[in-house]
């Protein structure tokens, strides 16, 4: 190990960190935090520092830190095969293996995966191929998008686009053309507290009605959503969303695609999101708990109605042009292979629906009757407190006061990590599914004394 | 290890190949290739062939395959820390010296490095940073790109349209908005075949000078191009070509990106193209090189004079909104850091560009009077041979003739790979940097026996 003054030097003099503030950064008035290990729900800095990931990296190792079982798959592939390319029916035997058990665990009616590295790119591929699709179905001007404000799709210039938040879009002139957004379903943000949750969902279904008879149903080709809001506030969808948004699509020949980056593997209890809402997608894209995180990869699974297109297309065409250099990259296959034995191994789907269960039950014993918990909310080991002003009248904080990250920072100092999401006060919570009860005890716990500490 | 027939199963029910014709390798039309092993310049399949790779990998696998050295690195990090975000200032050992270690070899007057995936994200970073910059300028119109005929930096969205190749943009409704394309710096296919080179470099800047002046210097934000142009054909640049066009660009306040995910860490025979063809980039795309291809890993170096910029950005708007969950991962980091320590220990560099003029020398001996090879060029370890119908009249084959593809296909059936390059018939020679003499004179003996096959 280095000496961690030369690592700091070296780090603010050349290291451009995501989602940053690179001048404090660079000033040095920003913390700097090198990790050296890590273990179950448990990282450790170079300062000496434990601490307990209550957000599993970026919502993303799933089976926990340290798996031996997923580290000993990577040092085998590295050292028989690190890479080759997956181009023009080029793979391995880790890619191919890994390309069955995703399909075998896919909602009904998926045909193929195409993998990426990221979820950014897995639904920069999706955008391709849907307009792809409608170009060899002689559709082309079906071609919009239609996102929801408060989605997560990627931090990339079409994928920032369908992102529905403004951190990501403001100064990089995004959206793009061709993505339209429609509303978040985020109930406990209605406009009108009187509202039933069967009513709110009614004002979705028109507002989207709306948004594509403005348009024009021929112009619009896919709507992209979370099964459950993630980045933009983790919220479940309320009862009946997606039926009903179902509904409109297929009416509108408008295809589906179900963004399960965060969903996928297991984090609500299920599979997958789409099973647990009942959605029908055409395209699911897989990322984070595809591996647990121990490799980059990602993957876009492709419906059997637009495969049979795909492959009408390269019967036109020829090859299709689309490809990264990394696609099925052994590595990540052969991590993404041990991750998902390791799940079903050891039953992690269902422990994620149990300790979820468990720990907003702790969430709401230790902060139900705060006066500045507006929400706590959850589905599986997907779950977040919103912060308010006032709760009878759910009047949120001013912005400016930064009361989200003000708590995230003193659970920080009580040895707790939470994510401050990005837009509103509110604490995210996506430990690893290895999570004990007593953890998820720990978690509750100090979050209720770092809301003490900042609101009273 | 699988029954292949088990494998060769799965591949064609569940694997979406990249470049690929779908329809084809669904119908079992296509062959398919299960890859095991790789030591060297030579990989192995599951069917006991033993091919030397001409191409290493996609042109990536610079170091060559098999390397213990790194795959130890990548073992080691696995066990001690598969993953952490990089997100707010965090970082580890791997991925903070490795930052170090890529600013040290860069060109003068590069100040920082973010790290991603793949080459097409990178330069997906790139186009943001450059709009967020003129953002912060306060020039909100200087927003177009201008790219190269037969450039080629990526596949995704805009990456696609920055790509000037056919085959990544039909039926995909790419180039989108904003970007532009100029002369592909491709002497050898210069339409007036008296033109000298000087002549011809003068009509590249004109050409350029021309768009700028059509479209207005106030609308173009950034030129992008490869050093020596990649899948358009291997093409080193005319003499002189680059101080040209720099100087076109530095009079217009035009952002310079050097896409140096082929040439950089020494495919030329020099750390970076822009050092080796004087080019002073604003911005460096890298990825390839950057780890062999042990594991994914991309970079966008950032220039000092955008840096300050983007400091000022986050001084102004906050944390700047652009991060991949992968950026910086540390199994790419480690095997970043351990390939480049491997590329000075076996001084690689230096080698690349020795085996590099020998292969040349070699292709030239064994083809260089066969009436339809019209050009031998390369620059260090990025070799091309094209082929004619006429050499004299240096007329081309219809395409639909697959001559190139014929050729490559010869090629392989000796146990050599190539590329054929998807816009003519060029065959493609990049092979890892431990390529023996006698390894290079295979390659040059067989291709000339699968050009006589093919063409007499």
């Amino acid at each position: 190990m280095l000496k961690n003054t030369q690592l700091e030097d070296w780090d603010r003099e050349n290291f451009f960190h995501p989602s940053t503030h690179l001048a404090e950064f660079a000033r040095g008035n920003l913390a700097q935090r090198v990790i050296t290990t890590a273990s179950g729900c448990h990282i450790e800095d170079s300062a000496g520092n434990r601490l307990l990931d209550g957000f599993a990296g970026l919502y993303c190792v799933n089976v926990g830190y340290g798996r031996p079982e997923i580290a000993d798959a990577i040092a085998a592939q590295a050292r028989e095969l690190a890479y080759y390319h997956a181009y023009v029916g080029h793979g391995t035997e880790a890619s191919i293996t890994l390309s069955k058990m995703i399909l075998d665990r896919a909602p009904e009616g998926m045909s193929k995966v195409y993998f990426g590295l990221g979820g950014s790119d897995a639904n920069e591929t999706n955008v391709k191929l849907v307009w792809y699709y409608n170009n060899i179905r002689g559709l082309p001007e079906k071609k919009k998008i239609i996102s929801r404000w408060r989605g997560y799709h990627g931090s990339g210039l079409m994928t920032g686009s369908l992102t529905g938040l403004e951190a990501f879009q403001k100064k990089f002139d995004l959206p793009l053309d061709r993505v339209l957004h429609t509303d978040a379903p985020y109930y406990f943000r209605r406009k009108d507290l009187d509202q039933s949750e069967a009513d709110f969902v009614a004002q979705c279904v028109a507002s989207l009605e709306e948004l594509i008879a403005r348009e024009g149903a021929d112009t619009i080709a896919a709507f992209i959503g979370e099964p459950a809001l993630g980045t933009g506030g983790l919220v479940p969808p309320p009862a009946g969303y997606w039926p009903a948004i179902q509904e409109v699509l297929d009416r509108h020949d408008i295809l589906l695609i179900a963004d399960e980056v965060v969903t996928g593997f297991g984090r609500l209890g299920s599979m997958f999101g789409s099973d647990h809402y009942g959605m029908r997608p055409d395209l699911i894209t897989i990322a984070k708990g595809l591996t647990s995180a121990y490799a980059p990869l990602s993957g876009s699974i492709v419906g059997d109605k637009m495969w049979k297109v795909l492959e009408q297309g390269t019967d036109e065409n020829g090859p299709i042009g689309h490809g990264w250099t990394y696609s099925a990259h052994p590595i990540g296959a052969a991590a993404g292979v041990a991750n998902l034995k390791l799940i079903d191994e050891l039953d992690l789907v269902s422990t994620a629906g149990k300790v979820g269960a468990y720990l907003k039950g702790a969430l709401n014993d230790a902060l139900g009757d705060h006066a500045n918990v507006g929400d706590i909310r959850g589905e599986g080991l997907l779950c977040a407190v919103e912060l308010v002003e006032d709760r009878d009248s759910r009047s949120f904080f001013d912005p400016k006061k930064g009361v989200g990250a003000a708590v995230n920072a003193a659970l920080l100092s009580r040895g707790v990590i939470s994510r401050a999401m990005p837009q509103g006060d509110i604490l995210g919570f996506a430990p690893p599914f290895c999570l004990s009860e007593s953890e998820a005890d720990e978690i509750a716990g100090k979050l209720a004394e770092a809301v003490r500490e900042v609101l009273g």
